[in-house]
C-alpha cells in the first residue's frame, strides 16, 4: 500500500503575513537562501504558496491597493526546496530537475483572485502608456471556471499555473544577471528605441534591501544586509526559469530546470488562476494563493547532455518543458494581425513586441465595439486563455504578430457579421473595472483614430 | 441544381514563365494594376498560382538556385481580382472583404515543394548571422503528408496556407508605405539597436524597377515606369494583409480584409504547403505552386464597423480572420524557452524578437544531439508545424517566448529522458541539407558555449 | 529526383457506365476476381471510384431514383489491386497488409453528393419502421464544407474516408460467411428478437447472379455464372475489412488488413464526403465518387504477429486502424443519451442497438423542435460528423449509448436555454428534403408520445 | 464580495459505515426518500460521497473482498438535493434541472481507487464469460494522473465524473421501471437470445430490502418495508439519469435532468477517477470517494420544451448533456474494429452489443502479445479513456463497433510495425492483478484460436 496524499512540504497560512509563515517566504533569488524542505526523487509532494503580492490586494471595490502596491515585495515564493536522489545524495550543478506538475489550483477556502493593471509610475504593463491608470477585477471560481463582477459577459475555464517556477542561481550566474540588467538599467533608455514604444519604467529591477525577504536568513543581520544587496529581483524570467509566466506550465506539464547549486533549491510561487499569453497589464494573470502537486526526478549531468548553452557562459541556459493534456480545448478563434509600425506611423525592423502591441491594441478597439470598456477588454485579455503568437519573423521590415482569442467565452456572437439593420453590436457591459486616477506627469498614447 | 465545381479565374500553366502567363502576374501593390478576373460575392470560384520565387527553385542536387534567386521578383502574385456585389455592385473602399478559404493544395502533378534559406548577401533570414550560407531541401507531398530526402526521420502533416493574401492599397496607403519604410531604411541602422541583433539587410525593400511584374501593364511603357517606382515590393505585411506568412490561414479560415480600392482588387500567392511560426529562414515555408478555393462576401463600410485604425489616418488597420476547423492536431509538444538575453550575453529591454531568437537556437542546438545537422533544424523549423509563442511580455527586462514542437513529427523520442548508459541519443541523420559557400564578409555569430 | 505525383492505377470515368470502365470494377468479393492493377510495397499510387451505386442516384428534384435503387448492385469497387514487396514478391496470406490513406476526396469536377434513406420495402435503414418512405438530399461541397439546399441551416466540413476498403476473403474465408449468413436469414426471424426494434429486410444479403460485376471475369461464361452465385455481397462489413463505414478512416489514417490471397488483393469504394457514427439512414453518408492516394506496406506473418482470431478458425480476425492527424475539431457537443428500452416501452437487456436507436430517435425530435423536419435530421444524422458512443455495457438490464452532435454546424444555438418568452426555439427550415411515397403495408411504429 | 468557497451541502466521513453517515445515504430510487439538504438556482455547492460499494473494497492484496461483493447494497448515493428556484420555489414535475459540474475529484486524503470485475455468479461484468474470476487492480492518484502497482507500464491521466447521477422518480415512473425489469428478468433467457452471449446473471436487479438504505427514513418501520419493496435498484441507467456511466460527464460539463417530482431531488454517487466507455468489467471505472462542485438551474417546463417523450407515456424520456472543455487531449489513437459475429462463429444481426465484444476482445489478445496479462487488459480497457463508437449499425447483417485506445498512456509503442529480427514485441508486465479463484459452474468461453 503506498502513500495515497502528497506530502506537504511547504504550507502557509493565509491569516498569516507572508514574513510570519512558519515556512519563511523569499522574493529574491539567491543561492544562499536556505531550503526550508527536502523531497526524494519519485516522491509526490505538495507546496501551498500565498499570491505573488502577499496578500495585500483585496476583494474590495477599489483599485487603490494596486495603485499602491510596493513591487520590490513580489514575488513571494514558497521554498527553497532540496532535491535529493532516491539514495539521498542532493541534485548537483550541471544536472536537470524534471518537475512535473500532478495537479495545481487554489487553496481551499480563497476561490478568488484579481486582474490588474499597474499605475504608470509603479510598474506600468504592456499598454501603460495607453492606460496609466491603476485598475483592478476581481474574479470569482466555480470549479474550473473563473468569472468577474467587473467584467460581465465572460466566463472561461483556467489554464492554471505558477507564473514563477526555478532553481535557486550560483553565485557566478547572479553575477552575471546583475551585471547585465545593471547595464541596460544605466544606458538602456539611450541605446534602446524600443523605450519609445515600451514606456515602461524602470528598465530593469535591480537588487534593493527594500521588502526583501530571504526565507530563514534573519532580517536585519550582516549576512542578511549582504545578500540582500545581491540577491536578483523575481520580475525577469531568467535562466533558472523564474517568472516566465508560460501559461501551459499546467496540470500535467512537465519543466526540465537546469540545476545550479547542490540541492536545485526549487522555488516557485505566484500562482495564476489563468493568464492569457504575454500577461500585458503585467498584474495581469488571475493571481491567486494555490498548490502545487509536484513529482521531481534527477536527470544526472542533465544540463550537458541536453542544453546548449547560448551565450558566454555555460551558464548561459534556458529550461525546456512539455506540455500537459488536460488544457481547456477551444475549436474556434478570432484571431487580430498586428505589424511592427507603431501608433504614430512609425516603422520599426522586424520588432515582435511592436507588432504584438498593436495587435492587442486592435483586439481591444475590436471589442470595445461590443459593449466592453477598453480597460475591461485589457484586463481580459491580460488573462483569459488568448494565444499570442509569433507569426512572421523575416519579412523586412514586418514582423507580424497575432493574438487569437476563443470565441467561446464570451456569452455573445463576437465575429463580424454581414447584417443589414442594425448594422454592428450594441451591448453596453456595466458595471466596469475598478479604477484610480493617473496622477503622473508622463504622457499618454494617443491614437488618433481611436474610437473613444 | 447548382454549379458543382469551382470556376477557375485564374489559371496557370507552370510549363511557362511567370511574365507568359495568359492571366499576367504581378510582384508589386499598386492601386493601378488593372484586374484579370471577377467574382461575385457567394460565388466559389479558384485561384491558381506559381510558386513565390517563380519557379526557379529547382528540384535537384544544388542550393545554387536559391544563392543566385533575385529576390526583386518575389512574390509572383495571381489577381488582381474584383470583387462584386449579387447586384454587380463593387466592393467600395470603406469595405471588408471577407474570403473563406474552402480548399488549397498543390496543382496537381506539381506535389513537391523546398525550404531554403538565403544567403547572408542576398536576403538572409532570422538566423542570418548564425547560417551565411545559402541551403536547400526538396520535399515530396504524399498526400498530407511531407518528407524530405534532405532531412531524413521526420515526416508531417501541412498545414497549407497561401503566405500572401491582400487587397490592393490606395494610392494613399501606397504613399504611407513607401515613406515609412523609406525613413527605415534611411535612418534604421543608426536608430535602431535591433539591427545588431538580427542582421538581415537590407532594412527594408523599397521600390524598384527590377524585376517589375504588373500584370496587364505592358513593361517599358511610361505607365509602367510610373507605377514600378511607386509600387510597393510585397515582403512585408502590412496593412492590407500581404505576406503576413500566418500558417493558421488554413482550410476553412475566414479573413476580413479591408477594402481601400473599388472592387477590392484581392491578390493571393505564394502558397506554403506548411511553415511553422515565423517562417525562421525566410525562404522557410514548403515553398510550392498551388490553388486556393474561395468564397467572398462583402460587408459594406464593415472597416468603420468592425476595425479601428491604430495610427494617424484612418487607413492604419490590418486585416483579422477565424481559424478553420481541420489543422492538424497534436497532442505532445516539447518547448524550448527563449529570454530577450542575446548570444553575447546582453540584456535587451522586453524584446520578443530576441527572445524568440534565442529560443529557436535553444531549439536548433538541441536537436543537433538527435543527429541531425543544425541547417537541418533550421530549414524543419521553418516549415515543421511549429508554433512561436509570446508567453511574457511584461517583465522588464527579459521578454519570455517560446517556441512548441510536435514530437510526433520525429521517428525517434526527442525528449529528455533519465536512462544510465549511454546516456542521450546518438542517432546520426545522413544525408544533410544542400549547402552552398558563403562568400561575403559579414562576421558569423559565434557562440562561444555552443557544441559544434 | 523523386517521382512527384501518385501513379493513377485505377482510373474511372464517370461519363461511362460501371460496366463500360476501362479497368472493369466488381461488387462483390471473391479470390477469383483477377487484379486490375499491381502497386509496389512503399509506392504512392491513386485509386479513382465512382459512387457506391454506380452513378444511378441524380442530383434532381426527386427522391425516386431512391426509392427504386437495385440493392444487388451496390458498392461499386475499384480493383482489386496485388501488392507486392520492394523485391516483387506478392504478398500472401497470413501478412497484414497496413494501407495509409495520405488523401482522398471528390473527383475533380463532380463535387457533389447525396444522403438519402431507402424505402423500407428496399433496404430501409435503422429507423426504417419510422420513416418507411424514401428521402434524398443533395449535398455541394466548397471545398472542405458541405451544405444541401434540402436541409438549410446547416454546413460542416467533411470527415472523408472510404466506406469500404477490404482485401479479398480466401475461398475457406468465403464460404464462412456464406453459411453464417445463410443460417441467420432462415432462422434469424425466429431465434432473434431483435428483428422486433429494427425491422429492416431481408436480415442478411445472400449472394446472387443478379447486378452482379465480377470485373474482368467475363459476365454469362460459366466461371462467372459459378462465382457470381458463390460471391459475397458487399453490404456488411467482415473479417477482411470491407463496408466497414468507419468514419475515422480519413485523411492520415492507417489500415492494417490481413491478407487471405496471393498478392492481397485489395479493393475500395463506396467514398463518403461525411458521415455520422453508425451511418443511420443506410444510404447515410454524403455519397459520391472520389479518389484515393494511398501507400502500401506488408508485415510480413502480421496477422500472427499481431492478430489473434476470435473464433473457431484462424481466419476469424479484424483489422486494426490509426486516426489521422487532420479530423475536423469541435470542442462543443450536445449529447443524447439513450438506454435500452423501446418505443413500446419493453426493457431489453443490454441492448446497444436498441438504446442507441433511442439516443438517435431523442436527437431527431429534440432538433425538430428547433424548425428542422424529422426528416431532416434523420439524413443530417446520418452524414454529419456526429458520435456514437457505447457508454454503458454492463448495468443490467439497460446498456447505455449516447450520440453527441456538434453545435457549431448549426446556424443557430441548439442548446436548451433558460429564458422567459417565448420559450423554446420557433424557426421554421424550408424547404424539405425530397421524399417518396411509401407504398408498403409494413406497420409503422408510432411514437404515442411524439410531437407529430 | 461573493462567497469564495462552494457551500457544503453533503458532507460525508470516510471514517464511518455507510449507514453512520450524519446525512444518511440511500442506494434506491424512491420518491418518498426525504431531502438531507436544498440549494438555490444558481448558488455554487459541494457535494461529497463515499464510494459506490461503500467502503469495503480494500487497498490490499487480495480480491476476496470484490469477490464477495454484497451488490444490493450498491450504490451508496449522496442526497436527496432539494432544488428551487431564486424565489425559494421548488423545481417541479416537468421542469429540466441543469446541473453544472464545476468541478470533481477525490477526497484529499483519500486519493486512490480501485477496478475490479466480478465473480460470475456475483455481478459478472461484459466479458465474465471469458473471465469468470474476481479480480482487483487498485490505483493511486498523482494529481491528474493514475497508475497501478497491478497494471506496470502504464499512467493516464483521468476522466473524472459521477457513475450516477439522477433526480427521484415520481410513484408512476417507478411502478413503469418495476413492471419492465420484472418482465425482463420472468421472460428474458426465452425471449432474449442475445443472453447467450452476454452471460451476465440475473438479468434484472429488482426491488428487495436486502442491504436496503433509504436515507432518513428509519429502517425497520412499516413505511421503510414498504418502500423498500418498492424502490428501484439503482444498476441501470433510466430516464432520471441515474447510473448511466457517461465518462465524459466530466468537469465543466452540464446535464439536463427531466424533473419528476416536486424540489426535483438530486441524488449523485458512483464517483469515478476515469472510465473507459462501456466500463467493461463492471467494476470497471477507478472507483472512489470524492466530491463535486456544483451550480443548478431550473429550466420551468423545460421537460415539455426540450425533450419529447419516446415511449407510452410523457415520462418516457432521457436527459441531455453539454461536454466540457478540459477532457484529456489524446492526437493518437489505435482501434480495434468488431462486428457482429460472436466467438463460435455465429452471425448475429446489427448487434452492437456483440460487435463491441467482440471489438474488446480483438483488443485485449493484442495488447497481451505485448506483455500485459489478458486480465490486465481487461481491466484496462474498464477504467483508462478509451473511446467505444458504434460506427455501423445498418450494414445487414453486420453491426461494426470500434474499441479507440489512446497510445500515450503506455510506456512502449503499442503500434504494429515492420521491422524484420525480432518480430514484435515480447516485455512482459509484472506484476499481475489480483484474482480470486472462479468456484462456479457455469461454462467459460473458449476462443479456440486464442493465444493462451
Amino acid at each position: 500500500m503506498a502513500p495515497l496524499s502528497p506530502r506537504v512540504v511547504v504550507k502557509v497560512d493565509l491569516k498569516k503575513k507572508p514574513w510570519q509563515q512558519d515556512q519563511p517566504l523569499h522574493n529574491r533569488w539567491h543561492p544562499e537562501i536556505p531550503p526550508v524542505a527536502e523531497v526524494k526523487a519519485g516522491e509526490f509532494f505538495r507546496v501551498e504558496m500565498i499570491d505573488a503580492m502577499g496578500g495585500v490586494i483585496k476583494d474590495n471595490d477599489s483599485a487603490s491597493d494596486i495603485k499602491n502596491l510596493v513591487l520590490t515585495t513580489t514575488h513571494h515564493l514558497s521554498g527553497p526546496i532540496r532535491v535529493v536522489d532516491e539514495e539521498g545524495v542532493a541534485a548537483k550543478a550541471g544536472d536537470l530537475l524534471a518537475v512535473e506538475i500532478c495537479n495545481l489550483g487554489p487553496l481551499p477556502g480563497d476561490e478568488w483572485g484579481f486582474t490588474g493593471s499597474f499605475d504608470r509610475e509603479n510598474g506600468g504593463g504592456f499598454l501603460t502608456d495607453h492606460f496609466p491608470c491603476a485598475t483592478k477585477a476581481i474574479w470569482y471560481f466555480e470549479g474550473i471556471y473563473a468569472y468577474s463582477p467587473q467584467i460581465p459577459g465572460v466566463r472561461f475555464p483556467g489554464l492554471t499555473h505558477p507564473g514563477v517556477i526555478g532553481t535557486a542561481p550560483s553565485n557566478e550566474l547572479l553575477r552575471i544577471w546583475n551585471d547585465r540588467e545593471r547595464q541596460l538599467e544605466e544606458s538602456g533608455v539611450e541605446s534602446l528605441t524600443l523605450c519609445e514604444v515600451v514606456h515602461q519604467r524602470p528598465l530593469a529591477c535591480l537588487p534593493t534591501t527594500k521588502g526583501c525577504l530571504l526565507g530563514n536568513i534573519e532580517e536585519g543581520t550582516p549576512e542578511w544586509e549582504r545578500i540582500a544587496n545581491e540577491a536578483a529581483r523575481t520580475i525577469p524570467g531568467r535562466e533558472n526559469g523564474g517568472n516566465c509566466d508560460i501559461k501551459n506550465l499546467s496540470r500535467g506539464s512537465k519543466i526540465y530546470l537546469p540545476v545550479f547549486v547542490e540541492g536545485a533549491n526549487l522555488s516557485t510561487g505566484d500562482m495564476h488562476f489563468s493568464q492569457g499569453d504575454g500577461e500585458i497589464s503585467f498584474c495581469g494573470a488571475i493571481e491567486m494563493s494555490g498548490f502545487l502537486e509536484l513529482k521531481c526526478e534527477i536527470i544526472r549531468n542533465g544540463m550537458q547532455e541536453y542544453l546548449t548553452p547560448m551565450g558566454p557562459t555555460p551558464l548561459h541556459v534556458n529550461p525546456i518543458f512539455e506540455i500537459g493534456p488536460v488544457e481547456p480545448r477551444f475549436s474556434e478563434w478570432l484571431v487580430f494581425e498586428g505589424i511592427s509600425v507603431d501608433e504614430s506611423g512609425k516603422q520599426h525592423y522586424l520588432d515582435a513586441t511592436v507588432a504584438y502591441k498593436r495587435a492587442v491594441l486592435n483586439a481591444i478597439d475590436y471589442l470595445f465595439k461590443f459593449g466592453y470598456s477598453k480597460e475591461q477588454v485589457y484586463l481580459l485579455l491580460s488573462c483569459c486563455p488568448c494565444e499570442g503568437r509569433l507569426s512572421g519573423i523575416v519579412d523586412s521590415p514586418s514582423a507580424v504578430a497575432t493574438l487569437a482569442i476563443p470565441t467561446a467565452i464570451f456569452d455573445q456572437d463576437i465575429r463580424p457579421k454581414n447584417r443589414k439593420v442594425p448594422v454592428g453590436p450594441r451591448v453596453v457591459r456595466k458595471p466596469d473595472v475598478l479604477k484610480s486616477t493617473y496622477d503622473g506627469k508622463l504622457p499618454i498614447t494617443k491614437n488618433p483614430s481611436s474610437s473613444s
